[in-house]
């Protein structure tokens, strides 16, 4: 009988640790640090470690485990392989096989920004939904698709990576990918940094956002402004808005999800920026998507362990 | 032991039938007029009989029978609901469990686009592949998602609807759904008649498609003008490709499939529009996505009853 199973979140500075009751219930919760030396080769061994010493500490034997699953900064195929995470300064690995080998446990591995996603389905914002679409704005984009209650992992663990959608063609700057014009450059933190900057250039009108010495201008700043009724923050935000507001609306057309979560540390603006896109997706919508609620993500940070915990009840 | 399934495709003129063994053999296709009088309420009773007389006609006895799929020209869920299908004037109606009860077999129902794409996935120009988008191109654009073998239907049977995807927000003509900037509306069989005569009016440049008479500017002589060198010719296909590139990469971030096919009679272009739409979805996608192949659909008009016969095996 299957009463436990661990979630592992590998981020570049730490790995977030969860040992969960196979109900969903987070026992507890643990960090410890990413070694990326040596091309991150102890970090799957730390964390089978770390879950070792867990189940020693609390007397859980191997039985009553489910599994382990592990949530990457990179892309994830069906087989739990990465073919490079850039962060943990990995190129190919087989993460589900290497920690089953290490902890002789069952272990799956997802994407990070997908893991969330399923975490949040499962006990979060879209708790109940098996269709949902998660968009994390953080530095950058990134995102998540549950159908059918499972992640979409796609070909080649791609599959959500909303991010990277060609949302302005006529952008002249290039994205961290490569490519010109992605949501991640309007829609990210540092995104909305940008659209600020351009907004200032473009008059000398009065703001909040003018004011801010070097390093204040955030994306926090221009949601506080924002706020408080700052025009040009105002501008700036109906920009990102309908940015990504129209780019949900379109991936709304193929998945045709249950609810759109918006999760990540630009989401702590809260409801005005829930609302400030939701005003633009109901515009942008197909007819019979336009009722599709999106709403705050809420497991925060533990999102990933939740979600990489999931994968192997599934 | 299940040897037949039939595969019905219900358009606004007639209502194709098709009768398959289960490895997806098709053992014979007919047609018969779709009466749309009285709410359509004869539609489904006529598919019934005939299924009913060509199994008596074969001497196939129920029990060699897996079952009847029924594509539909509207919105289905997963229960086989219809809400709506103008073409047919029906309002809601529970397509598979009318069909069950009139002919006693077990019976499906699906979005006729997303029955092409299943049939194309599982006969045609995907065949074996289970992870597909794919664009079908006529009056409208249309499209279907297949997910692990399946149809993605989604929660208000709007799933693959990519003809709606806003891709051009500065659009000032409204489509049929009611919005602004539809992918339909730049990448249909009108879509791109609409693009030309934009183009024609922009110069006075000489063109094989300003001495075509009314009603002869049309999707196939704006490819046949670019297939013989005309350059105004060549500048609609390029802007139609860079929409429709753009759009299938933006969906490609969502689903990263193994391949996408386009359909539908514009495809009859070939693979002049094939290279045009690949080169630009190649610019816009995603690095790991860059490489998915776009192809042709092969089964023309039969994709329907074929990805209609699967959904009863599935």
């Amino acid at each position: 009988m299957k009463e436990y199973c661990f979630g592992i979140d590998v981020g570049g500075t730490s790995i977030k640790c969860g040992l969960f009751r196979v109900d969903g219930t987070l026992e507890e919760k643990w960090e410890i640090p990413t070694r990326t030396e040596e091309h991150g080769k102890a970090i799957l061994p730390d964390a089978a470690a770390s879950i070792q010493a867990k189940m020693q500490e609390r007397g859980i034997s191997r039985e009553k485990v489910a599994g382990v699953g592990v949530g990457v900064p990179g892309p994830v195929n069906r087989e739990g392989e990465v073919s490079r995470a850039v962060n943990l300064d990995w190129g190919y690995k087989h993460v589900s096989k290497e920690m089953e080998e290490l902890t002789g446990l069952p272990a799956k591995a997802a994407n990070d920004a997908n893991a969330a996603a399923l975490g949040e389905a499962w006990k979060g914002g879209a708790e109940g939904a098996s269709q949902v679409i998660m968009a994390t704005l953080g530095t950058g984009v990134g995102g998540g698709i549950i159908v059918d209650g499972k992640i979409l992992p796609g070909v080649h663990g791609a599959g959500g990576e909303i991010g990277h959608a060609n949302i302005e063609p006529s952008e002249t700057e290039p994205c961290n990918c490569g490519n010109r014009g992605c949501l991640e450059q309007v829609a990210s933190a540092t995104g909305i940094v940008r659209l600020a900057e351009k907004e200032l250039e473009k008059s000398t009108e009065d703001s909040m956002l003018r004011m801010l010495g070097a390093g204040g201008l955030t994306a926090k700043a221009v949601f506080d402004a924002y706020k408080q009724g700052d025009s040009l923050a105002g501008r700036v935000v109906d920009k990102f808005a309908a940015y990504l507001g129209r780019g949900l609306a379109m991936f709304a057309c193929v998945v045709d999800p249950e609810v759109i979560l918006i999760g990540g540390g630009v989401a702590r603006a809260g409801m005005p920026l829930i609302d400030a896109v939701q005003r633009e997706f109901t515009k942008a919508a197909f007819p019979s998507c336009k009722e599709i609620p999106i709403r705050l993500a809420v497991l925060g940070n533990d999102a990933g362990i939740y979600g990489a915990a999931r994968t192997v009840l599934q």
